[in-house]
Protein backbone atom coordinates (compact mmCIF):
# COMPACT_ATOMS: atom_id res chain seq x y z
CA UNK A 1 0.00 0.00 0.00
CA UNK A 2 1.34 3.66 -1.09
CA UNK A 3 1.70 6.24 1.31
CA UNK A 4 -1.38 8.29 -1.10
CA UNK A 5 -3.62 4.60 -0.50
CA UNK A 6 -3.19 4.97 3.51
CA UNK A 7 -4.54 8.35 2.97
CA UNK A 8 -7.64 7.41 0.24
CA UNK A 9 -8.36 4.08 2.39
CA UNK A 10 -8.47 6.81 5.50
CA UNK A 11 -10.94 9.35 3.45
CA UNK A 12 -13.43 6.97 2.33
CA UNK A 13 -13.28 4.86 5.45
CA UNK A 14 -14.98 7.57 7.63
CA UNK A 15 -16.24 9.47 4.32
CA UNK A 16 -14.15 12.37 5.64
CA UNK A 17 -11.65 14.89 4.45
CA UNK A 18 -11.88 16.31 8.43
CA UNK A 19 -8.35 16.14 10.37
CA UNK A 20 -8.60 17.17 13.86
CA UNK A 21 -5.55 18.93 14.89
CA UNK A 22 -4.42 17.98 18.26
CA UNK A 23 -2.99 21.52 19.64
CA UNK A 24 -3.14 20.66 23.02
CA UNK A 25 -1.96 23.28 24.85
CA UNK A 26 -1.52 22.89 28.19
CA UNK A 27 -2.74 26.20 29.62
CA UNK A 28 -6.29 25.63 27.46
CA UNK A 29 -7.16 21.88 28.92
CA UNK A 30 -10.20 21.36 30.63
CA UNK A 31 -10.64 21.96 34.69
CA UNK A 32 -10.46 17.77 34.66
CA UNK A 33 -7.05 17.63 33.52
CA UNK A 34 -5.46 19.57 36.13
CA UNK A 35 -4.04 16.78 38.44
CA UNK A 36 -3.76 14.33 35.89
CA UNK A 37 -0.27 12.54 35.37
CA UNK A 38 -0.09 12.79 31.49
CA UNK A 39 -2.80 15.67 30.46
CA UNK A 40 -2.19 15.69 27.51
CA UNK A 41 -2.57 12.72 26.97
CA UNK A 42 -5.73 12.05 28.09
CA UNK A 43 -7.29 15.30 26.51
CA UNK A 44 -6.15 13.33 23.56
CA UNK A 45 -7.11 10.01 24.32
CA UNK A 46 -11.25 11.63 24.87
CA UNK A 47 -10.72 13.63 21.91
CA UNK A 48 -10.11 10.79 19.52
CA UNK A 49 -12.42 8.11 20.75
CA UNK A 50 -15.20 10.72 19.97
CA UNK A 51 -13.75 11.78 16.90
CA UNK A 52 -12.34 8.75 15.64
CA UNK A 53 -15.28 7.71 13.20
CA UNK A 54 -15.67 11.01 11.25
CA UNK A 55 -11.85 12.19 10.61
CA UNK A 56 -9.33 10.83 8.16
CA UNK A 57 -6.30 12.46 10.36
CA UNK A 58 -5.21 13.66 13.00
CA UNK A 59 -2.44 16.53 13.03
CA UNK A 60 -1.04 17.02 16.39
CA UNK A 61 1.44 20.42 16.28
CA UNK A 62 4.57 19.52 17.90
CA UNK A 63 5.47 22.74 19.30
CA UNK A 64 2.45 22.52 22.34
CA UNK A 65 4.15 19.17 23.44
CA UNK A 66 8.03 20.45 23.19
CA UNK A 67 6.52 23.24 25.47
CA UNK A 68 6.97 21.16 28.43
CA UNK A 69 10.04 19.38 27.24
CA UNK A 70 10.68 15.62 27.65
CA UNK A 71 7.68 15.49 29.29
CA UNK A 72 5.36 16.28 26.61
CA UNK A 73 7.62 14.58 23.29
CA UNK A 74 6.34 11.62 25.98
CA UNK A 75 2.93 11.80 25.97
CA UNK A 76 2.94 12.94 22.09
CA UNK A 77 4.34 9.42 22.15
CA UNK A 78 1.64 8.28 23.74
CA UNK A 79 -0.85 10.00 21.73
CA UNK A 80 0.32 8.58 18.57
CA UNK A 81 0.87 5.27 20.19
CA UNK A 82 -2.36 4.99 21.02
CA UNK A 83 -3.90 6.02 17.36
CA UNK A 84 -1.98 3.49 16.20
CA UNK A 85 -3.30 0.92 18.41
CA UNK A 86 -6.84 1.55 18.00
CA UNK A 87 -7.38 3.44 15.07
CA UNK A 88 -4.40 2.44 12.71
CA UNK A 89 -6.33 3.22 9.67
CA UNK A 90 -6.11 6.68 10.52
CA UNK A 91 -3.38 8.83 9.06
CA UNK A 92 -1.33 10.42 11.45
CA UNK A 93 0.62 14.05 10.22
CA UNK A 94 2.94 15.29 12.97
CA UNK A 95 2.76 19.33 12.20
CA UNK A 96 6.60 20.00 13.02
CA UNK A 97 7.87 22.09 10.45
CA UNK A 98 11.14 20.93 9.86
CA UNK A 99 13.76 20.76 7.60
CA UNK A 100 18.04 20.91 8.46
CA UNK A 101 20.13 19.89 5.71
CA UNK A 102 21.15 15.88 4.56
CA UNK A 103 22.69 14.34 7.50
CA UNK A 104 21.46 15.97 10.31
CA UNK A 105 17.49 15.38 8.70
CA UNK A 106 17.48 12.23 9.89
CA UNK A 107 17.50 12.89 13.39
CA UNK A 108 13.88 13.73 12.58
CA UNK A 109 13.24 11.03 10.29
CA UNK A 110 13.92 8.85 13.32
CA UNK A 111 12.28 11.17 15.36
CA UNK A 112 8.90 11.35 13.51
CA UNK A 113 8.43 8.37 11.10
CA UNK A 114 10.03 5.91 13.57
CA UNK A 115 9.79 6.87 17.19
CA UNK A 116 6.50 8.28 16.28
CA UNK A 117 5.55 6.24 13.86
CA UNK A 118 3.30 8.86 12.14
CA UNK A 119 2.33 8.80 8.27
CA UNK A 120 3.61 12.57 7.40
CA UNK A 121 5.57 14.87 8.58
CA UNK A 122 5.11 19.15 7.26
CA UNK A 123 7.96 20.98 5.85
CA UNK A 124 9.90 23.95 5.28
CA UNK A 125 11.26 24.38 1.64
CA UNK A 126 13.31 26.90 2.00
CA UNK A 127 17.10 24.49 2.10
CA UNK A 128 15.81 22.76 -0.79
CA UNK A 129 15.25 19.44 -2.59
CA UNK A 130 18.77 18.16 -1.88
CA UNK A 131 18.39 19.28 1.72
CA UNK A 132 15.29 17.08 2.28
CA UNK A 133 16.61 13.94 0.23
CA UNK A 134 16.51 11.92 3.72
CA UNK A 135 12.35 12.70 4.27
CA UNK A 136 12.08 12.01 0.31
CA UNK A 137 13.24 8.83 0.01
CA UNK A 138 11.04 7.34 2.62
CA UNK A 139 8.54 6.34 0.00
CA UNK A 140 6.60 4.64 2.98
CA UNK A 141 5.95 8.31 4.55
CA UNK A 142 4.90 11.50 3.02
CA UNK A 143 6.68 14.56 3.28
CA UNK A 144 4.59 17.51 3.30
CA UNK A 145 6.35 20.87 2.25
CA UNK A 146 4.72 24.22 3.19
CA UNK A 147 3.21 25.94 0.00
CA UNK A 148 1.00 29.12 0.79
CA UNK A 149 0.79 29.12 4.63
CA UNK A 150 -2.28 30.20 6.19
CA UNK A 151 -1.16 33.27 7.94
CA UNK A 152 -1.89 36.80 7.59
CA UNK A 153 1.76 37.45 6.43
CA UNK A 154 2.65 34.68 4.34
CA UNK A 155 3.15 36.64 1.31
CA UNK A 156 5.94 38.34 2.56
CA UNK A 157 8.23 35.98 0.93
CA UNK A 158 5.80 33.34 -0.74
CA UNK A 159 4.06 35.90 -3.29
CA UNK A 160 7.48 37.57 -4.36
CA UNK A 161 7.27 37.12 -8.10
CA UNK A 162 9.91 35.18 -9.96
CA UNK A 163 9.86 35.57 -13.84
CA UNK A 164 5.84 36.37 -13.58
CA UNK A 165 5.35 33.59 -10.93
CA UNK A 166 4.98 33.58 -7.56
CA UNK A 167 7.75 32.10 -4.59
CA UNK A 168 4.58 29.67 -3.68
CA UNK A 169 3.71 28.47 -7.59
CA UNK A 170 7.27 27.74 -8.02
CA UNK A 171 7.76 25.86 -4.99
CA UNK A 172 3.93 23.79 -6.26
CA UNK A 173 6.16 23.13 -9.22
CA UNK A 174 8.99 21.73 -8.68
CA UNK A 175 7.53 19.25 -5.80
CA UNK A 176 5.14 18.38 -8.12
CA UNK A 177 7.90 17.77 -11.10
CA UNK A 178 11.07 17.14 -9.69
CA UNK A 179 10.59 15.81 -5.63
CA UNK A 180 7.93 13.68 -6.00
CA UNK A 181 9.67 10.65 -7.40
CA UNK A 182 8.32 8.61 -4.71
CA UNK A 183 4.56 9.32 -4.91
CA UNK A 184 4.98 10.73 -1.21
CA UNK A 185 4.52 14.21 -1.30
CA UNK A 186 1.99 16.46 -0.76
CA UNK A 187 1.86 20.37 0.00
CA UNK A 188 -0.02 22.84 2.71
CA UNK A 189 -1.85 25.81 1.37
CA UNK A 190 -4.43 27.54 3.74
CA UNK A 191 -7.97 27.94 3.50
CA UNK A 192 -7.45 31.43 4.50
CA UNK A 193 -6.61 31.88 1.10
CA UNK A 194 -8.98 29.78 -1.39
CA UNK A 195 -7.53 31.46 -5.09
CA UNK A 196 -3.94 30.75 -4.08
CA UNK A 197 -5.52 27.09 -3.13
CA UNK A 198 -6.81 26.95 -6.45
CA UNK A 199 -3.96 28.51 -8.34
CA UNK A 200 -1.74 25.49 -6.42
CA UNK A 201 -4.44 23.07 -7.34
CA UNK A 202 -4.12 23.59 -11.25
CA UNK A 203 -0.28 23.65 -10.65
CA UNK A 204 0.16 20.08 -9.30
CA UNK A 205 -2.74 17.94 -10.77
CA UNK A 206 -4.29 15.46 -8.04
CA UNK A 207 -1.31 15.74 -5.82
CA UNK A 208 -2.88 15.23 -2.03
CA UNK A 209 -2.97 18.87 -0.14
CA UNK A 210 -2.91 19.91 3.26
CA UNK A 211 -5.17 22.49 4.35
CA UNK A 212 -5.09 24.17 7.46
CA UNK A 213 -6.79 27.46 8.48
CA UNK A 214 -11.01 26.60 8.75
CA UNK A 215 -12.16 27.01 12.00
CA UNK A 216 -10.85 29.28 14.27
CA UNK A 217 -8.80 30.76 11.89
CA UNK A 218 -11.49 31.65 9.63
CA UNK A 219 -11.63 29.70 6.07
CA UNK A 220 -14.60 29.44 4.43
CA UNK A 221 -15.56 26.09 3.66
CA UNK A 222 -17.42 26.18 0.83
CA UNK A 223 -14.99 28.37 -0.95
CA UNK A 224 -12.10 25.94 0.16
CA UNK A 225 -13.36 22.86 -0.71
CA UNK A 226 -14.78 24.32 -4.32
CA UNK A 227 -10.92 25.68 -4.75
CA UNK A 228 -9.21 22.90 -3.51
CA UNK A 229 -10.84 19.56 -4.44
CA UNK A 230 -8.98 16.89 -7.34
CA UNK A 231 -10.37 15.07 -9.77
CA UNK A 232 -11.73 12.20 -7.58
CA UNK A 233 -13.16 14.64 -5.33
CA UNK A 234 -10.99 14.40 -2.55
CA UNK A 235 -7.29 15.01 -2.36
CA UNK A 236 -7.36 17.28 0.73
CA UNK A 237 -7.05 17.01 4.27
CA UNK A 238 -8.52 19.58 5.86
CA UNK A 239 -8.12 20.69 9.18
CA UNK A 240 -9.44 22.21 12.14
CA UNK A 241 -7.63 22.49 15.47
CA UNK A 242 -8.96 24.98 18.47
CA UNK A 243 -12.41 24.71 16.62
CA UNK A 244 -13.07 21.53 17.53
CA UNK A 245 -10.89 20.58 20.54
CA UNK A 246 -11.45 23.56 22.58
CA UNK A 247 -15.15 24.51 21.48
CA UNK A 248 -16.01 23.36 24.90
CA UNK A 249 -13.77 24.06 28.38
CA UNK A 250 -15.95 22.08 30.23
CA UNK A 251 -16.75 18.22 31.14
CA UNK A 252 -18.58 18.35 27.75
CA UNK A 253 -15.56 18.86 25.91
CA UNK A 254 -15.52 15.55 23.46
CA UNK A 255 -19.13 15.93 23.49
CA UNK A 256 -18.43 18.96 21.73
CA UNK A 257 -15.35 17.99 19.82
CA UNK A 258 -17.48 15.14 18.10
CA UNK A 259 -20.47 17.90 17.16
CA UNK A 260 -18.48 19.82 15.40
CA UNK A 261 -16.17 17.40 13.41
CA UNK A 262 -19.69 15.86 12.63
CA UNK A 263 -20.66 19.41 11.53
CA UNK A 264 -17.52 20.39 9.50
CA UNK A 265 -17.59 17.19 7.65
CA UNK A 266 -20.84 17.43 6.82
CA UNK A 267 -20.63 20.72 5.16
CA UNK A 268 -17.47 19.63 3.55
CA UNK A 269 -19.20 17.13 1.78
CA UNK A 270 -22.02 18.88 0.84
CA UNK A 271 -19.36 20.65 -1.78
CA UNK A 272 -17.62 17.82 -2.62
CA UNK B 1 22.56 43.70 29.11
CA UNK B 2 21.44 43.35 25.42
CA UNK B 3 21.56 39.89 23.51
CA UNK B 4 24.47 41.03 21.19
CA UNK B 5 26.54 42.43 24.35
CA UNK B 6 26.51 38.41 25.75
CA UNK B 7 27.34 37.50 22.36
CA UNK B 8 30.19 40.19 21.98
CA UNK B 9 31.37 39.16 25.74
CA UNK B 10 31.38 35.92 24.90
CA UNK B 11 33.53 36.39 21.81
CA UNK B 12 35.87 38.67 23.92
CA UNK B 13 35.87 36.82 27.02
CA UNK B 14 37.73 33.67 25.06
CA UNK B 15 38.81 35.51 22.10
CA UNK B 16 37.28 33.34 20.08
CA UNK B 17 34.43 33.29 17.15
CA UNK B 18 34.53 29.53 17.63
CA UNK B 19 30.98 27.42 18.05
CA UNK B 20 31.46 23.91 18.37
CA UNK B 21 28.07 22.23 17.62
CA UNK B 22 27.24 19.40 19.53
CA UNK B 23 25.54 17.43 17.14
CA UNK B 24 26.27 14.16 19.34
CA UNK B 25 24.57 11.78 17.33
CA UNK B 26 24.03 8.67 19.13
CA UNK B 27 25.72 6.38 17.08
CA UNK B 28 29.08 8.05 16.75
CA UNK B 29 29.82 8.28 20.50
CA UNK B 30 32.88 6.85 21.61
CA UNK B 31 32.70 3.54 22.77
CA UNK B 32 33.14 4.15 26.41
CA UNK B 33 29.36 5.79 26.70
CA UNK B 34 27.65 2.58 25.06
CA UNK B 35 26.53 1.87 28.53
CA UNK B 36 26.17 4.95 30.03
CA UNK B 37 22.72 5.77 31.31
CA UNK B 38 22.63 9.61 29.64
CA UNK B 39 25.30 8.95 26.90
CA UNK B 40 25.00 12.24 24.81
CA UNK B 41 24.88 14.06 28.10
CA UNK B 42 28.37 12.57 28.94
CA UNK B 43 29.97 12.59 25.57
CA UNK B 44 28.73 16.51 25.98
CA UNK B 45 30.01 17.60 29.42
CA UNK B 46 33.07 15.94 28.71
CA UNK B 47 33.57 17.64 25.53
CA UNK B 48 32.65 21.20 27.44
CA UNK B 49 35.03 20.76 29.22
CA UNK B 50 37.80 20.33 27.28
CA UNK B 51 36.83 23.47 25.44
CA UNK B 52 34.92 25.74 27.14
CA UNK B 53 38.12 28.55 27.27
CA UNK B 54 38.21 28.44 23.74
CA UNK B 55 34.66 29.34 22.37
CA UNK B 56 32.53 31.68 22.23
CA UNK B 57 29.16 28.90 21.78
CA UNK B 58 28.13 25.95 21.54
CA UNK B 59 25.40 24.90 19.34
CA UNK B 60 23.14 21.54 20.13
CA UNK B 61 21.44 20.70 16.55
CA UNK B 62 17.81 19.05 18.30
CA UNK B 63 17.72 16.31 15.71
CA UNK B 64 20.01 14.28 17.14
CA UNK B 65 18.62 15.03 20.29
CA UNK B 66 14.97 13.89 19.33
CA UNK B 67 15.73 11.26 17.41
CA UNK B 68 16.24 9.06 20.71
CA UNK B 69 12.59 10.82 21.83
CA UNK B 70 11.76 12.34 25.14
CA UNK B 71 15.41 10.68 26.25
CA UNK B 72 17.02 13.56 24.06
CA UNK B 73 15.15 16.02 24.79
CA UNK B 74 16.00 15.12 28.80
CA UNK B 75 19.74 14.87 28.03
CA UNK B 76 19.33 18.27 25.80
CA UNK B 77 18.37 20.21 28.77
CA UNK B 78 21.01 18.32 30.92
CA UNK B 79 23.16 19.84 28.52
CA UNK B 80 22.40 23.18 28.39
CA UNK B 81 21.54 23.20 32.38
CA UNK B 82 25.24 22.27 32.89
CA UNK B 83 26.46 25.03 30.54
CA UNK B 84 24.80 27.46 32.16
CA UNK B 85 26.00 26.68 35.62
CA UNK B 86 29.54 26.21 35.22
CA UNK B 87 30.00 28.40 32.28
CA UNK B 88 27.10 30.86 32.21
CA UNK B 89 29.29 33.75 30.00
CA UNK B 90 29.09 31.46 27.13
CA UNK B 91 26.17 31.69 24.15
CA UNK B 92 24.02 28.87 23.27
CA UNK B 93 22.32 28.32 20.35
CA UNK B 94 19.65 25.77 20.32
CA UNK B 95 19.71 25.10 15.83
CA UNK B 96 16.53 23.62 15.84
CA UNK B 97 15.53 25.55 12.88
CA UNK B 98 11.79 26.11 13.73
CA UNK B 99 9.06 28.26 12.31
CA UNK B 100 5.26 27.97 12.55
CA UNK B 101 2.61 30.62 12.50
CA UNK B 102 2.15 33.11 15.35
CA UNK B 103 0.01 31.81 18.49
CA UNK B 104 2.22 28.00 17.72
CA UNK B 105 5.42 29.42 18.12
CA UNK B 106 4.88 30.10 21.77
CA UNK B 107 5.24 26.64 22.21
CA UNK B 108 8.77 26.65 21.07
CA UNK B 109 9.67 29.83 22.49
CA UNK B 110 8.74 28.11 25.73
CA UNK B 111 10.88 25.24 24.71
CA UNK B 112 14.00 26.51 23.55
CA UNK B 113 14.15 29.97 25.65
CA UNK B 114 12.55 28.70 28.49
CA UNK B 115 12.71 25.29 29.06
CA UNK B 116 16.39 25.16 27.68
CA UNK B 117 17.17 28.37 28.81
CA UNK B 118 19.39 28.72 25.16
CA UNK B 119 20.10 32.50 24.37
CA UNK B 120 19.31 31.69 20.55
CA UNK B 121 17.17 29.59 18.16
CA UNK B 122 17.52 29.41 14.41
CA UNK B 123 15.16 29.82 12.15
CA UNK B 124 13.52 29.32 8.68
CA UNK B 125 12.11 32.72 7.44
CA UNK B 126 9.42 31.11 4.80
CA UNK B 127 6.39 32.39 6.87
CA UNK B 128 7.67 36.03 7.32
CA UNK B 129 8.01 37.91 9.57
CA UNK B 130 4.21 38.19 11.25
CA UNK B 131 4.71 34.78 12.05
CA UNK B 132 7.73 34.66 13.69
CA UNK B 133 6.40 37.68 16.25
CA UNK B 134 6.96 35.72 19.17
CA UNK B 135 10.72 35.02 18.45
CA UNK B 136 11.34 38.24 17.67
CA UNK B 137 9.69 40.22 20.74
CA UNK B 138 11.95 38.52 22.75
CA UNK B 139 14.54 41.18 23.45
CA UNK B 140 16.66 39.11 25.88
CA UNK B 141 16.83 35.90 23.17
CA UNK B 142 18.55 36.22 19.40
CA UNK B 143 16.46 35.30 16.62
CA UNK B 144 18.85 33.61 14.10
CA UNK B 145 17.03 33.69 10.89
CA UNK B 146 18.32 31.20 7.64
CA UNK B 147 19.54 33.48 4.67
CA UNK B 148 22.09 31.24 2.81
CA UNK B 149 22.83 27.94 4.12
CA UNK B 150 25.70 25.83 3.87
CA UNK B 151 23.96 22.68 1.80
CA UNK B 152 25.17 21.76 -1.99
CA UNK B 153 21.19 22.81 -2.97
CA UNK B 154 20.31 25.24 -0.87
CA UNK B 155 20.33 27.96 -4.00
CA UNK B 156 17.41 26.02 -5.35
CA UNK B 157 15.03 28.72 -3.78
CA UNK B 158 17.83 30.99 -2.34
CA UNK B 159 19.20 32.39 -6.01
CA UNK B 160 15.95 32.67 -7.47
CA UNK B 161 15.72 36.25 -8.59
CA UNK B 162 13.14 39.25 -7.54
CA UNK B 163 13.63 42.51 -9.60
CA UNK B 164 17.58 41.77 -10.00
CA UNK B 165 17.96 40.51 -6.22
CA UNK B 166 18.31 36.62 -5.11
CA UNK B 167 15.74 35.92 -2.66
CA UNK B 168 18.82 34.86 0.02
CA UNK B 169 19.30 38.87 -0.31
CA UNK B 170 15.97 40.07 0.01
CA UNK B 171 16.12 38.14 2.95
CA UNK B 172 18.99 39.46 4.64
CA UNK B 173 17.97 43.01 3.59
CA UNK B 174 14.22 42.49 5.51
CA UNK B 175 15.42 41.26 8.73
CA UNK B 176 18.39 43.90 8.73
CA UNK B 177 15.70 46.72 8.14
CA UNK B 178 12.53 45.28 8.90
CA UNK B 179 12.44 42.18 11.42
CA UNK B 180 15.46 43.61 13.76
CA UNK B 181 13.43 46.78 16.14
CA UNK B 182 14.53 45.00 18.73
CA UNK B 183 18.37 44.76 17.98
CA UNK B 184 18.04 40.74 18.58
CA UNK B 185 18.44 39.36 14.64
CA UNK B 186 20.83 37.64 13.65
CA UNK B 187 21.28 35.62 10.04
CA UNK B 188 22.87 32.16 9.19
CA UNK B 189 25.09 31.61 5.51
CA UNK B 190 27.41 29.00 5.21
CA UNK B 191 30.94 29.18 4.94
CA UNK B 192 31.24 26.72 2.16
CA UNK B 193 29.70 29.88 -0.28
CA UNK B 194 32.43 32.89 1.28
CA UNK B 195 30.88 35.44 -1.93
CA UNK B 196 27.30 34.47 -0.40
CA UNK B 197 29.07 35.67 2.86
CA UNK B 198 30.20 38.95 1.57
CA UNK B 199 26.94 39.86 -0.12
CA UNK B 200 24.89 39.45 3.28
CA UNK B 201 27.83 40.75 4.89
CA UNK B 202 27.23 44.39 2.27
CA UNK B 203 23.52 44.05 3.27
CA UNK B 204 23.72 43.71 6.82
CA UNK B 205 26.36 46.04 8.24
CA UNK B 206 27.80 45.17 11.50
CA UNK B 207 24.64 42.18 12.43
CA UNK B 208 26.22 39.41 13.55
CA UNK B 209 26.40 35.79 11.85
CA UNK B 210 26.27 32.68 12.39
CA UNK B 211 28.03 31.00 10.25
CA UNK B 212 28.39 26.83 9.47
CA UNK B 213 29.93 24.57 7.40
CA UNK B 214 33.64 24.78 8.42
CA UNK B 215 35.37 21.41 8.91
CA UNK B 216 33.68 18.30 7.62
CA UNK B 217 31.63 20.59 5.37
CA UNK B 218 34.70 22.01 3.74
CA UNK B 219 34.28 25.87 4.27
CA UNK B 220 37.83 27.82 3.89
CA UNK B 221 38.69 29.07 7.08
CA UNK B 222 40.71 32.22 5.41
CA UNK B 223 37.88 32.71 2.86
CA UNK B 224 34.89 32.29 5.44
CA UNK B 225 36.87 35.10 7.93
CA UNK B 226 37.90 37.71 5.04
CA UNK B 227 34.20 37.81 3.63
CA UNK B 228 32.63 37.80 7.17
CA UNK B 229 33.79 39.89 9.46
CA UNK B 230 31.86 43.07 10.63
CA UNK B 231 33.68 46.60 11.35
CA UNK B 232 34.34 45.70 14.44
CA UNK B 233 36.31 42.08 13.39
CA UNK B 234 34.40 40.21 14.96
CA UNK B 235 30.23 39.66 14.52
CA UNK B 236 30.46 36.30 13.26
CA UNK B 237 30.04 32.95 15.21
CA UNK B 238 32.07 30.09 13.20
CA UNK B 239 30.49 26.92 13.88
CA UNK B 240 32.13 23.14 13.43
CA UNK B 241 30.63 20.03 14.35
CA UNK B 242 31.90 16.46 13.53
CA UNK B 243 35.30 18.22 12.98
CA UNK B 244 35.89 18.75 16.20
CA UNK B 245 33.50 16.36 18.39
CA UNK B 246 34.23 13.03 16.45
CA UNK B 247 37.81 14.11 15.62
CA UNK B 248 38.71 11.09 17.67
CA UNK B 249 36.17 8.40 18.31
CA UNK B 250 38.76 6.56 20.89
CA UNK B 251 39.15 7.43 24.60
CA UNK B 252 41.08 10.69 23.61
CA UNK B 253 38.04 12.20 22.17
CA UNK B 254 38.10 15.39 24.70
CA UNK B 255 41.88 16.02 23.92
CA UNK B 256 41.69 15.74 20.52
CA UNK B 257 38.68 18.18 20.05
CA UNK B 258 39.97 20.59 22.30
CA UNK B 259 43.01 20.13 19.95
CA UNK B 260 40.98 20.73 16.88
CA UNK B 261 39.12 23.78 18.44
CA UNK B 262 42.42 25.55 19.25
CA UNK B 263 43.54 25.03 16.22
CA UNK B 264 40.17 26.53 14.41
CA UNK B 265 39.99 29.40 17.05
CA UNK B 266 43.92 30.35 16.11
CA UNK B 267 43.50 29.97 12.03
CA UNK B 268 40.59 32.75 12.44
CA UNK B 269 42.35 35.07 14.89
CA UNK B 270 45.12 35.27 12.08
CA UNK B 271 43.17 36.85 9.45
CA UNK B 272 40.76 38.52 12.28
Amino acid sequence: MTIYQKLENAITKNNSLVSVGLDSDIAKLPEQFKNDPTPQFAFNKATIDATHDLVCAYKPNTAFYEARGARGIDELKMTCDYIKTNYPDIFIVIDAKRADIGNTNKGYVEFVFDYLGADAITLHPYLGQEALRPFLERKDKASIILCRTSNQGSGEFQDLKINGKKLYQIVAERVTKEWNANGNCMLVTGATYPEELAAVRKIVGDLPLLVPGIGAQGGNVEKTVKAGLNSKKQGMIINSSRGIIFASSGEDFADKAREETLKLRDEINKYR
